[in-house]
């Protein structure tokens, strides 16, 4: 339906592409900016297509990266840490790093084990993550995959590889609410996390 | 503060020019984009060039445009309709339009009298309205201005000059909650409002 301008009702249909944007918000949205920050609509505009066309994904920790290798794994200091924290996707790395707390490296799953989905584990990296082991700068893997049964299921995987290459594996503690997404996690909550983590057998 | 990527952390900060949207939901927003839709993301940054770009303003009744004359002030079935509704913006146009019940044009002021602001009578294109109502082919201005006290001082105001041009104005319903703003109306009340309309004087 055009009411007033084919280009406004396409930017609202445009906006509504943005996760937990209806129909009505769409319409606040397009009208403020057309409104009143031009500006701000531009800024976006190109923000959106320099991260789209330039950002990859980090060739050691598979982490949304627009260099080959990301900061987090060039940091020498989280090289010589012997830390290494699994997580499903980058936003939970955002969401552990805001915390200050932790100073290892990352590997990033992408997703978790879901046979019924078919992604088994070289979809979500963990021949990579073997090798990782195998060069032996890991002492220890901090599993935060997700509190769900799929993120437990592939916490539990990862602990059997590390077992192999006699890497201590330990699994965040259960602070986190259970069924919950990491990402939405309160900071203080996600610290509590990390420092009560257990050895996982 | 730079954690994974210095394009995803701009990524963030342009979508925090989105009303409503705070940190949070900015990265969630981020995330979702470049892990699950990057073709909505590109369509998203081309529709906010395009309408930043091209949409200006109709030279008739001054809502968001973009061609020279708006398609409602194209419409001849609304131009014999002698019926005219003022508003003070574009989304309160469109807010009207859903309700499908009125027919006629409209005159966007695009603000209200705010001297406090500095914001006059020319400011908000009265000059051009006055005009349209010396044309003779108006023959009720409904007043659709919110129901603040800058909104019910425009349309007094508005309702002044009609009365100059032997125009008859009308001030839609109060089933609008007072105080609140014309865009946010369920599309009901906003129906029960324009037929509950009541002359002015
Ligand atoms: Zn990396
Ligand atoms: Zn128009």
């Amino acid at each position: 339906m055009t009411v007033i301008s084919p280009l406004i009702d396409k930017l609202i249909t445009a906006l509504r592409q943005l996760p937990g944007v209806g129909q009505k918000t769409a319409q606040r949205m397009a009208f403020q900016l057309l409104e009143r920050n031009r500006e701000g609509a531009l800024s976006l505009a190109d923000a959106l297509q320099q991260a789209c066309q330039r950002v990859g994904r980090c060739q050691r920790c598979r982490t949304f990266s627009e260099t080959d290798i990301c900061r987090l794994c060039e940091d020498v200091r989280r090289q010589d840490s012997g830390l290494l924290c699994v997580v499903e996707t980058p936003a939970d790395v955002l969401a552990i790093e805001q915390t200050s707390q932790y100073q290892g490296l990352y590997f990033v799953l992408m997703g978790h084990l879901s046979p019924l989905d078919g992604i088994g584990p070289e979809d979500i990296g963990l021949d990579n993550l073997a090798e990782r082991f195998a060069g032996g700068a890991i002492n220890e893997v901090i599993l935060a995959t997700n509190p769900t049964v799929e993120g437990e299921a592939t916490a539990h995987y990862i602990a059997d590889i590390a077992r192999q290459y006699r890497v201590k594996a330990s699994r965040i503690a259960h602070g986190v609410p259970v069924g919950g997404e990491l990402e939405y996690v309160d900071q203080t909550t996600l610290t509590h996390a990390f420092s009560g983590r257990k050895s996982l057998e």
